[in-house]
């Protein structure tokens, strides 16, 4: 049926860092002939292909619905004229990535294309404070949700219920979340990481719990513009102890307040 | 402190393929010296380190938790005699990875370590049946689950609440699975997608409903070892329609039982 039309690649470009891409997403972008990129996916993913014609079809924090029906039209004619076509995503395609409403547009106009996942920012996040998701006899299952989906909001009673919570998106979200979990039962020093920029050279971290979320702690941490993942859950005590263990080594002097904004990558520094 | 051990990589090998592993797994790979494999990393996936030494570290479905105290010594072991130690988990290590337990053996000793993530199995399968895993207006949330946890099992009330569910490791709990969901207030019609060996040639996929999950469906389906996640919610109501279309198309004399095992890639080749 699409024997006369290109195929089009939907690439997870992961976390940011241009090594966290996989071996078959690089592969794919360097024989690209033109790739569609997020404004969520760092410049440095492009050089993995020099070759392609490069078209930003920035979007964030889900606004301006109408762009993506845009994007949609622009994969489409690409395909009329492409054979290699390559649409890269933040992320992974699959998680908030709005690929589907892009796999009906190519669908409905039978054109080939494949999904190729890539690394989510929970995992990468994970990995970078070096703490599971899930953990034995801790925290069995673990949640992504966002709370930014356009005009809605999510409730109380919306709340998936999971051991782990992962909000991806969620800085600006944080007291509203926060006074969420603990109004649903959750205690006030559960744990609470926050990863910011992941996986890239602006990365920064935070760990906290959910009465200091619920104070407002986000609005004066770091880069508010910057991408940001909640991380909230009992598998991330372990993290909390080993940051205490730091903060007692280098900012024994240091105020209540100050210590709130003490990242885990400050703390190494003093290592 | 580490200064005269070795370093240890925990990297996650992704779901099976080897072009799914990151670039960086693969770089590190290429440069280490001993390498601890699990049952569940695809072989060709060891061709990315012919000049390592390799130790396979069998262990399936939280079988036998002293193997795992005996993997946290060969790695503390082998941070003693190499420089450059990889020890290669299937998926993604922070996800029913069990890394929790050897990066605190590895903390114990002071041995460095870093954590690469891989594809988690949920993000491939999302990939290869060409469905997101959440959806707008549908599907806000997804959460990942296993019932495999040593001698315990999830009641009713522990199931996690969210739109999407992803079961790990769920092939021989897919009845118990489906009856607990549809009790909690599931539909029977719910869509469930079953994949197994997750992106390497032996992939087989399933699409049927909860109903027919609860009354056995799986037990007689494709290969009983190999391992398989349940994929379930409204969000895979899409894949059901192409189903159902490629079903009336290649299908329609077939009675209703042998029509519940059709896969869709079986279904693929009649197109």
């Amino acid at each position: 049926m699409s024997l006369t039309l290109g195929k089009v690649y939907l690439i997870g470009a992961g976390p940011g860092a241009q090594d966290l891409m996989t071996l078959r997403g690089a592969k794919l972008l360097a024989q690209a002939q033109i790739v569609f990129y997020d404004a969520l996916v760092d410049p440095e993913m492009l050089l993995l292909c020099p070759q392609a014609k490069l078209v930003a079809v920035g979007k964030r924090c889900g606004k301006l619905s109408t762009a993506q029906k845009f994007i949609d039209k622009q994969l489409v004619d690409a395909a009329k004229k492409y054979e290699h076509i390559v649409r890269l995503k933040g992320g992974d395609p699959m998680i908030f990535g709005r690929a589907d409403e892009e796999i009906v547009a190519l669908q409905e106009h039978d054109i080939a294309f494949e999904v190729v996942p890539g690394i989510t920012s929970a995992l990468a996040a994970a990995a970078s404070v070096q703490s599971s998701l899930t953990l034995r006899g801790v925290s069995r299952s673990v949640a992504f949700v966002t709370m930014a989906k356009a005009d809605q909001t999510i409730s109380v009673d919306e709340i998936p219920k999971a051991d782990t919570l992962i909000y991806y998106m969620g800085r600006k979200d944080g007291q509203r979340i926060a006074a969420q979990l603990i109004q649903a039962g959750r205690a006030i020093d559960t744990p609470v990481v926050v990863v910011e920029s992941i996986s890239t050279a602006k990365e920064r971290k935070l760990f906290t719990n959910l009465q200091r979320l619920r104070e407002g702690l986000l609005s004066e941490w770091s880069n508010p513009d910057a991408p940001a993942i909640l991380m909230i859950g009992d598998a991330f005590s372990r993290v909390k102890e080993q940051q205490t263990r730091l903060d007692d080594l280098c900012f024994s002097e240091m105020d209540d307040r100050l210590q709130n904004f003490i990242t885990l990558t400050n703390s190494k520094r003093c290592a």
